[in-house]
């Protein structure tokens, strides 16, 4: 029997708090389409603020942010983008970027802390002198903190040198920053510093946040004005969502403040892995970690998840043997430790299994 | 100094009520990307039930309804879609299914009343017989109510005549019915057999239901699971909806028996302004009256919907000389008889003005 | 037994002469892809200097001109481009612009003789204040001759006036000119001065012209420098090309004059039909004719068309009762004769037959 | 003063020949596009008949019989394609199948021979089991002999490994084979027998074999019907053809005997530029020779290439040390010799001008 929940397997999974729906119960709205809603309004203008562009618009997901800040820095047709192998926008967002966008992807490979090496993305800019089968590369994009390589971070110095590369070839450049806030925390960067070099930036309000649903994507007032336009045409524009963006704005205003909590938690859990046998973590920067069940183990991932779910321990199996968990405000430092007794029991239950 | 608001510009526009709020705030909510939001869920139960279909999905609005519609029938590259020359698929969704999603429209003449004549939708259908010059039509479109024609009703038989068409030539049909609740009140047919021929309908949750924000697609459980993906690709995916999905089964409960008022309040104003010197309203079948100014009127629409708005009234201008009001639960007879007034304060004034 | 051959199908069936035959054996050429062939360069100098552009660009097809053109004027992803509801590009080119490109299509309808209302055009251009729900209209199309309304004139005032209505607009001209030359022959009006207003042409080589296989656009020199990339894109980049240019500039030189006697020998063709019993041809302007076998008639045009084959006369089939016959230099006056013979026997036969 | 004209920047470069000159001249033709042109029917016959295909169809560059290819595999929207991130279709075909087909690309790491590890093809198939944020792997392309590599061939063992896995995921395979006559010289494989794991092959008459213009796609009636559709889409349908197909014809009969003096030819050019201090050359397996300047050059490629310009051999630069040299029929061994002592002599003049 269940007899406690602790879903490790995102931090989108996070439920509204009371008052966040205390805001949402008294939240000011008016059709956003027809006019502007005055509370998604706001949080647009305090996320603007808070990353130092100029504007702002809420959308409804992290892939429509991606989706339109692409699609807006890639308007003429024949355009290419270069972004890394590993990246949320090339794997995990229906490659939408071309079949919803006709823009072609060019790939670099990430490394292990998700950065691109500045020659590789160097190398991969189109020559623009009239090479006829050459798409025009017109944007790159990075994505901070870095899920797939288990939330690492950019630093401000890595980005202000892609940032000067994009410059100087005359492309956008777009963060993906779904986890931003992560990163800023962990860095003890402000995010208007980090997002420095960028052009536009996507920031997810569902994740660590811990709003129920959104991104708001800043840039330019040009940018958002094309946004805008795009945002309904892909049928994001919505009526009263100033009910939604309440929240939001609860959340930017409690829960920042949280995050450094689920970075000691996420490495207190790495850690905690690390000392399990047949289990090995990689670093914890931020709120993610990935973890591999070592050959030795009599263990799959599929085996060990199936076992903790039954524990009321939700994880999220990213292959064979790697399993991905994931921190944030509705997980505390007790649920680590059961979670971690769980790992335990589960293992060395499997050891003793096979010495039957 | 406005001391009164009678905002007609749309049935988009209405505050959630007190009943969406208190639901809102007590809504049980999951992420609806990962697994499924229970509320979300149950929406899409309801309006499946209510539609006769197999099954729903909540989508951020009318638009991406629409869009995702018409993609999912229109999977295969190289569609077209047979549309009316003033639906809002057409006119007022930024040309998405073709920007967006490369489907070449043919539109047919839409008559008065919000048809189209079956034969010229036959005449419509291409030759399938190895015409390769031609694309392939694959679905036809219907709109019920007719926005742009004010409003109008099209029948069950109607309709049921357009499905064996599109049946008998292996076509599709897809009803937007942004407003398909007004049309069967106003016919006194129930939803499900309004559209039993269609594959697939699109429903609005925010405008004459009243809630916030969100339309919901019902088709076949096939169409449902590619709509499904599809919502992704465009970013209409989003975490705890159920909040804003608590709303919508408020309004279907609350608002659908409210509809009748705003016909009836529909027709008040339409019989009021014909009354009024220089104006001549369409027939008003449901809560949208369209209205022109008469040629030797001395006021312009323009003028005419500022005049208003010093008032209070808010209207949308459609043309130079067409002016639009739709009626919703959140404005009484009063608030009827209060604009029908400043209409005929405004234009005895233009009159009065002109003897000056 | 079919003792002669009269192809009537198109004025795309002709067959190179001896003159093209030899050309194109002796045609100096060059890689067009790495470099650019001379003799294909020399077309389009050629093409460019009689349609008064800067330059040229010789492609494939005719689809594929008036799709590089359209794509070109339209580059920015939310184009909407406004043509006739009966021209070639919205109804025989696949929906290539939808499908292929994502430019929306806003069709005027095209008056009898190939025109469409001015006042009409002006109400399909999408108002620019920032209608957000709006695509944005980026060109007008006309195609001149027109095909489907039996290869009607546009004069040059008409021309202009749409031009000029677009330039007060700041959209694009482009002018599908498949068969601009019989235009120009026809109206007496040189070609530079019938597209003087155009910002693109497309010129078919391979219709009256007689040339195997082609098509030249031609525009500002940016336009055709995006045309060549594009062209790329599509794979329409040829090599040796300058092989089938050396016959296409045959054409120009040889068969330009030789464009009024197809225009007379079409006015013959449908004067004899129309006094032949049962048929009614629409006025031939130039090399096209549609006729209208008349409801009393016992035959259907497929009949009709299948008993003329027999005899050698092959004809288009355009519709239930509407067949197509198009004149070109491999039709002389005395392959009428012949042909309105076939058909003065092929009705009264029907008749006889009636009769019995 | 250049005397002579050794033009190795491309296979794509060769002139026609008399005898394809005179079958040009002679060919008979018809409208391929109003029913079929007899030579390019033959043509196409042929062509399936080598490459043991049910179907052919000519196209005008291999460009295009490519992105058909894709596009047709590909036919349903949300489609993503494996293919070589060094292939040509990734990098010099204008993004095409993204920026015109809505294809997403997957690429995989082409190793130096042109394959890409099947373990790394396999884990980038997309899981079909529901995961709503992927993309749909529907195609895998290989390309023999790979170009990027320095005309690699690939193994009928690899390829048909390559066609299990397609296989056994229900995926199809296509192969790029520009040069697969090449590939089946240089191995000692039919072509039949190479590409017999494919569901489609394009190959180029006009690289190798030394036709002016054109490719040919194979496979299925029915995936070339649906080609054929959409070579007409992108404007690729062309009427007379048959002039240009006979050339091919002849091609086929005449050169493809002359592929392995080219690849004889094209060791011995490897093999001189190895013995040149300075330079290093690639493994030559057919007739592609990528070669690099060695650091301690004084030369860079850009003023190697120069130089040997001034004395009539023409190269193709590839990047900053690269450059590429391809053999064809035009070519002939003397040639080869001229065009090392120009080397030789260039780069011990470097060496020279460095002494003083």
């Amino acid at each position: 029997m269940v007899t406690r929940a602790v879903d490790l397997r995102s931090d989108t999974v996070t439920k509204p708090t009371d008052t966040m729906r205390a805001a949402m119960a008294t939240a000011e709205v008016d059709d956003d389409v027809l006019c502007y809603d005055p509370t998604a309004f706001c949080l647009e203008m305090e996320m603007a603020r808070i990353t130092g562009k100029e504007a702002g618009l809420f959308v409804p997901s992290g892939t429509m942010g991606n989706l339109i800040s692409v699609l807006v820095h890639c308007e003429i047709r024949g355009s290419e983008v270069i972004l890394g192998d590993n990246s949320h926008i090339h794997i995990y967002e229906n490659g939408g970027i071309s079949t919803i966008g006709g823009v072609h992807p060019k790939t670099v490979k990430n490394n292990k802390d998700g950065t691109m090496d500045i020659d590789l993305i160097e190398a991969a800019i189109r020559d623009p002198r009239g090479e006829i089968v050459f798409p025009t590369t017109r944007l790159i994009c990075l994505e901070n903190t870095h899920a797939n390589s288990g939330g690492r971070c950019l630093s401000e110095e890595y980005i202000d040198r892609v940032g000067e590369l994009a410059k100087s070839h005359g492309l956008k450049l777009h963060i993906d920053g779904a986890r931003i806030f992560n990163a800023s925390v962990a860095l003890g960067v402000p995010v208007h510093r980090l997002v420095q070099a960028a052009d536009s930036v996507s920031v997810c309000l569902s994740k660590g946040l811990g709003a129920p649903v959104g991104s708001v994507i800043v840039g330019s007032k040009t940018f958002i004005a094309k946004a805008r336009r795009l945002r309904k045409t892909l049928g994001g524009g919505m009526r009263q969502i100033g009910i939604i963006c309440a929240a939001a704005l609860v959340a930017l205003q409690e829960n920042v403040g949280k995050l450094e909590a689920d970075h000691k938690n996420a490495k207190i859990l790495a850690d905690g892995l690390n000392h399990i046998k047949g289990l090995r973590a990689l670093p914890a920067e931020t709120n993610i970690i990935f973890f591999d069940i070592l050959e030795d183990s009599k263990l799959t991932a599929e085996k060990l998840c199936e076992n903790l779910k039954e524990h009321g321990v939700l994880l999220m199996q990213e292959g064979p043997s790697r399993i991905r968990a994931v921190l944030h405000h509705q997980i505390s430092e007790d649920d680590v430790q059961y979670t971690l007794s769980r790992f335990q029991q589960a293992l060395s239950g499997a050891e003793n299994e096979n010495c039957k």
